[in-house]
C-alpha cells in the first residue's frame, strides 16, 4: 500500500510502498478514507527538535483521519467490516495511576499513533479496536476527518460551565477557530476572539466570534472588561501558546473565572501566579488530547445537532501523492484544514 | 395606586386602591412595567389547599414582573431612579445555614414577595435592593417580565452538563417548555418532550424539541432508547411533578445519567429508589427557585445571545382590571404567559 | 479444588471436587486466601427471589477476597505470579455507553463473578487481568479480603464532600458500620447512626458514631435537628433499605445537603420528592459498586493511613467445609464479617 | 481605648489612645479578647512596598481576632451582646458579578478590615453584623483567634478532593503547617511536605506530614514519585510562594492531579505551563481568602471533631503593649503564632 513516511531522520517525508499491516487479535486494520494534517505534523515533516527527540524513523506519520473498517482481529466484539469509523489515537497502557483513576487522555505511557507507530497517511492503519469510534451517519465525512482536532476544542471549551458565560478565544489556529463554534453552540455569551493574523481573523468571525481583535494593536484588555460591565470574561479558552495572548487572555479573565489552557509554548514563559490566579481565584485546567470517550460522545451529539458549522475551515482535498503541496500551503498559516485521500478523490 | 389583592381567605380577587408603598433604607420602590402570571398565582386565585395554609390575605399577590425604579432608599448603593428592572422575589434571611453557605436559594427562612408580602400586580411594588436585577438593554420588555420562571427553567437546564447530551423534558407547562428552548440553546442533542396537552405538544416543537410525544399513546421509554442506541438519554429534567411522567422519565434515563427535577407533585408518589436511581448510577437534582444570583447572570447572558426564542410562550397582554379573562383564559391549560400592564398598554 | 457451590435452583449449597479452572490469556489464575460472605451471598444460599431469577446453576458464588496470583495468562502485563491481589467482581462490557464514558461501574451489560460466572468460594478463581487489583503491603490480610463491600462503603462516603460536615447514616449492616470509619476518617463532623438492632448501634459507636439511635423509639429526626442548630445535616448516607430509614433521613437532611443512596430496597417505596428534594435542594446519588479504580485508589491510601479501624466488624473465620455454620451465624444479623479460608488456616 | 496604630507612612508602630468605634446600624462592636499576628502585619509593620502602596496611616492593623460582642447595631438580627465571635475581614461589596454569582470571597471592591480601616489590634473593633461568626463552644479561645489563617487553610486543602489522596505541601509556615493538619484530619494519605527551615520542618511532622524533606538538599521529586509508585502525589498543597517550591511542586504532581496555590511570590516567575499543567491535565485553584462562609461552616465542624491539633503552632501570649518584642520575635521565622491580649491576660 502507499504510505506518507518519514524514512529518515531528516526533514520532509517519502510516498513509499509498504505492506498492509495485519491487525493483532485485540486490532482492527482501517481503509483511511480521509486524513487531515495537524500542525504537528508539520512540525514532524520540517523535522523540528520536538520531532527529532520524539520520532523514531522509518514511520508513517498521520493521527487525524475517518475510514471504513477492513478487517476485524479475532478477540474483537462489537465491530464489523464496513463500519465507518474515526479512532482516538492516543493508546493509553490501562494500568497507570491515571488510566486505573478514570484519566486516561493523561496516561503516563500514551503511545500515539502516528508519532510513537505507524499512522493514518496510508491507504490502511491498524487501530486497537478499544479506541476505534464508529461515526453517526448524521456526520459529514469531512468532519469525521477532523475529530481528533476538533475533540481537543470540544474538551477544552467543556473542560468547565460555557452556556451563559461571557468567553475569550486567544489564538485562532484550526483548534481555536474551531473551539468558537463550539462554545457558541454551547450556548456561551459574548465571545471574543484574539489573533494577529487576519485571515485567521476573518475565519474567527465567521466561526461566531462576537469581536475578533487584533492583540497587537488593540486595547484587547479594556475591551473584554468593556463589554462585561467591567468585570472581565467568565472564561479563557487559551489556543495560541503565546506569552503575550497568555498574558492578555488571563488579565481578561474575571475574578473567579476559568481558564482552560491547551495552547503549547515552545518554552516556560514568566507568569504572575498571584495576580492572574492566585488572588483572583481562578480556576485553570490543563488540556491533553481528549477524554477517553466522553469528548467523542459530547463532540458527536453536537456535530449530530448539525449546529456546528466547520465548512470555513476546509481547504484543498487532494490525493496523497500531492503532500509537497500540502505542508506548502500550511506553511502559509491559513488555519484551514487540508485533506488527503489515500484510497481516491472524494466523492 | 390599583393593586390586584386577594382581600379575604376565599376563591377570587379584587381590584383595589391601596397607598403606594413607601421603601425602606434598604429597599427600592418599582413602578410596574408588566406583570406576568404564575400557575402559583392561579392557585391563589382558586384559593385552594396549600393557598389556605400559606396565605394571609389581605395580600397584592403577583411576583414574575419587570420596571422602572421609581424610589430609592436612603442606604441603597448602586441604583437609580429610572433603571429598568426585574427582581428576585425569594427573599431570603441571610443568616440560616444555606444562607451563610453560598446556597440562599433554598434559606430555611426564605419570604416570597407576592406570597408572605405585598408583590407586583400593581402599579408599585417594594423590593429589598439586593434583590433587584439591572435589565440588559438586548432584553425585550416582555421577556424580562418573565425572568422568575425562566429562571427556574434555566436552573434546571444548568444544574448539570447539557452540552452534547440527549435531553427528555417530562411535562410542557411554561417552565417546561422554557426549559426546551434553553437546553437547546445549551447545546443539547435530540431532546425528547413528553406532555399529554397537544397543543402544548405543539408549543414543545416550536420551541425546538426533536420529538414530542404523548405519553398516554407513544412508547416513550422505548423511544427514548431507540434514538439513543439502547443507552437511554444523558438527562433527564422532570418538569411535571405527575407519576406517571416521573415514572417515565425515570426509566427513559440512562445509567449514569442525571435528573434534575422541578416539577411539582400534589402528594408523595410511588417510586422506584433502587431501579431508578441506585442501580443506575443516577445523579439527582432537587431544583428549587434560581440561583441567587448565578442564574440570574447565566439567564442574562443567554438572553443577550439572542438565540432564546420565547415568543410562542406569550398570549394576551392586558391592563389589571381584566385579571378576570386573564384566569379563566389560563385554565384552559394552554402554557401561554400572559401580562398584565397595571401602568398602561404595552407599546 | 474444593469449591462451595450452588448446585441446583434450590435452597443451600454444596461442598465439591471440581477442576481448577484455567486462565484466558487477558485473565489470571488467583490462589484463595481468604474470603469473605457478603449479604447477596446469604440471599443466594437462601435461593430468595432475587437469586432465584438472577442465578443459573451450577454456580461457584462469593465474590469478597484476597489472595496470590497463582497463573498469568499470555496477554497479562504488568502482573506477576505471587503478587498478593484483590478484584473489582464487577466486569464491565467496556463498550456501552456508560463504560465509554467514565461510568464502567455502571455499565449496561456488567457480569458479576461469584452470580454470573464461578466465584471465590473456592480454592482459585479466575479473574480478568484489567479487575486484578494489587494489595499493598501496609493493608492486613482481613482487611484486603472485604475490600469489595469497603469499596461501596468508600464510594457512597466519598461521592460528595465530607470534610466538616455533618453526617447521619441510616442502618449499620456491614456497608453502613464501614461507611462510619471511613466518613470518621475523612473528617466528618458529628455523625448519626440510626439502626435498630442493639448490637449493630453498639457497634456503630466503636465505628466512631457520635449518637447511634434507634429509629424505633428516639426522636431521630429531632435530635439531628438538635444538634446542627436546627439546620438537619450536611450529608445523608443511606444504608439500610428501609422506608422508614429512608424517609427519617431525607427529614434530617438539611436543606442543600446531599444524600448518597446505597441501601437496597426490596421494592418501590413510598417518597415525597417536593418535600424530601425539589424544595430543599438536595443532591441525591445512586451508588451502586465501586468506581473503576478511583474507589480502589482512594481506599487503599485510606488503608493505608491505618486510620481505618475495621477490627469490631470481623468474628468468625473458618475452613470452607464449615459453611453451614457460617450462614447459620449470619442470619442473626449481627452485621459482622465471616472469613472462609479454602487454602487453610489464618496465620 | 488603647490600639496599636500604624500612625504614619513609616517603619513601625505605635501603642495609642482612641475612642472606641460607635457601630453603625449594620455592625457591631466586639471586645477583642485575643488577636494574632499575620505574616501580612509583619509586613505592615516593617511598612514594605506592598504596605505603602495600599495602607492610608492613620489604621489600626490586625485582623486575626476573637472576642465577645460588647453593642449591637439597630438594624442587626440574631447576635447578642456577650456571644464569643470571630469574624470574617474581607468585607465584600454585595454588587460586582463575582459577589452576585456566589463568589464574595474574590470580591472585585473588597476592603479589608485591619488593612483598608482600624482593625483588631486594640481593645475593641467595629464589624458589619454579616461579617461576624459566632464559636462554637467546644471551640478553644486561642484557636478561635486564629480561624482567619486556619480559614485560608481549610479553603486550599478542601478546594478538591482529600480524602485518600497523597499531598505534597511546599512551604510550612503558619498556614502551611496548619493544612498539614488539616490535610490529615479529612483523610489525605502519605503527606509530603518541604521546607528550608529545620524548626519549621520539626513542627511540620507534629503536624501529620510523615515526610519534612528540606528542598536545598533532598530530591523532593524523586521521593515523591518514589512513595507513589512513580506516579506522582494527587494533590499539591504550595503555601510557600517561593519559585523553587513552586517549579518542585508541580514536579511532584502526578498527571491529572490538582494544585492549590496559596502562597503569594513577590513577582512574577518563570513556569512551564506545558510541562506542569497542559500536558499533565492538571487542574489549579487560585485560592484568596476563605469562602463566606462555607470555608468558617467547614473549620467549625473540623475544630468541634477535636481532631485538629494546633497546639504546637502557638507561641507567646502577651499584652498590646509587648507588640516590639512580638514582631522582634516573628522576624525569626519560626512560623509560630503569636497571641495580643488588648484586654487582660489570657487565663
Amino acid at each position: 500500500m502507499k504510505a506518507l513516511r518519514k524514512a529518515r531522520p531528516e526533514q520532509g517525508a517519502q510516498l513509499e510502498s509498504i505492506p498492509v499491516p495485519t491487525p493483532g487479535p485485540d486490532e482492527v486494520l482501517v481503509r483511511v478514507r480521509a486524513a487531515s494534517i495537524c500542525g504537528t505534523d508539520v512540525h514532524i515533516y520540517h523535522w523540528d527538535r520536538w520531532s527529532a527527540s520524539r520520532l523514531h524513523p522509518p514511520l508513517t506519520f498521520g493521527h487525524e483521519f475517518c475510514g471504513t473498517i477492513e478487517k476485524v482481529g479475532s478477540n474483537v466484539e462489537g465491530l464489523r467490516e464496513g463500519e465507518f469509523v474515526s479512532a482516538e489515537m492516543h493508546v493509553n497502557c490501562g494500568r497507570c495511576l491515571p488510566c486505573r483513576v478514570g484519566q486516561p487522555h493523561v496516561c503516563q505511557f500514551v503511545k500515539v499513533i502516528g508519532i510513537d507507530q505507524d499512522g493514518c497517511f496510508a491507504e490502511f492503519v491498524r487501530i486497537p479496536a478499544r479506541n476505534i469510534w464508529k461515526i453517526d451517519p448524521a456526520i459529514p465525512e469531512h468532519y469525521a476527518a477532523i475529530m481528533d482536532p476538533l475533540g481537543n476544542a470540544v474538551h477544552t471549551v467543556l473542560s468547565g460551565e460555557i452556556a451563559g458565560r461571557t468567553v475569550a478565544v486567544t489564538g485562532c489556529g484550526p483548534i481555536g477557530l474551531m473551539s468558537i463554534a463550539v462554545a457558541k453552540s454551547c450556548g456561551c455569551s459574548t465571545l471574543i476572539a484574539t489573533e494577529v493574523n487576519p485571515h485567521r481573523r476573518s475565519l474567527a468571525k465567521q466561526m461566531g466570534a462576537d469581536l475578533a481583535l487584533d492583540p497587537a494593536t488593540d486595547d484587547v484588555v479594556g475591551r473584554a472588561h468593556e463589554v462585561t460591565d467591567g468585570a472581565g470574561v467568565d472564561v479563557l479558552l487559551e489556543m495560541s501558546g503565546h506569552p503575550t495572548a497568555i498574558h492578555q487572555g488571563f488579565q481578561m479573565l474575571r475574578a473567579g473565572g476559568r481558564a482552560s489552557l491547551l495552547g503549547v509554548s515552545s518554552q516556560p514563559i514568566e507568569f504572575d501566579l498571584v495576580a492572574d490566579i492566585i488572588f483572583k481565584g481562578v480556576t485553570v485546567y490543563g488540556v491533553y488530547g481528549r477524554k477517553m470517550f466522553e469528548t467523542w460522545h459530547q463532540m458527536t451529539e453536537l456535530l449530530k445537532t448539525g449546529r456546528l458549522n466547520l465548512e470555513p475551515l476546509f481547504r484543498e482535498r487532494m490525493p496523497l501523492d500531492k503532500f509537497a503541496d500540502a505542508f506548502t500551503l500550511l506553511e502559509k498559516g491559513e488555519a484551514n484544514k487540508i485533506l488527503f485521500y489515500p484510497n481516491g478523490n472524494p466523492k
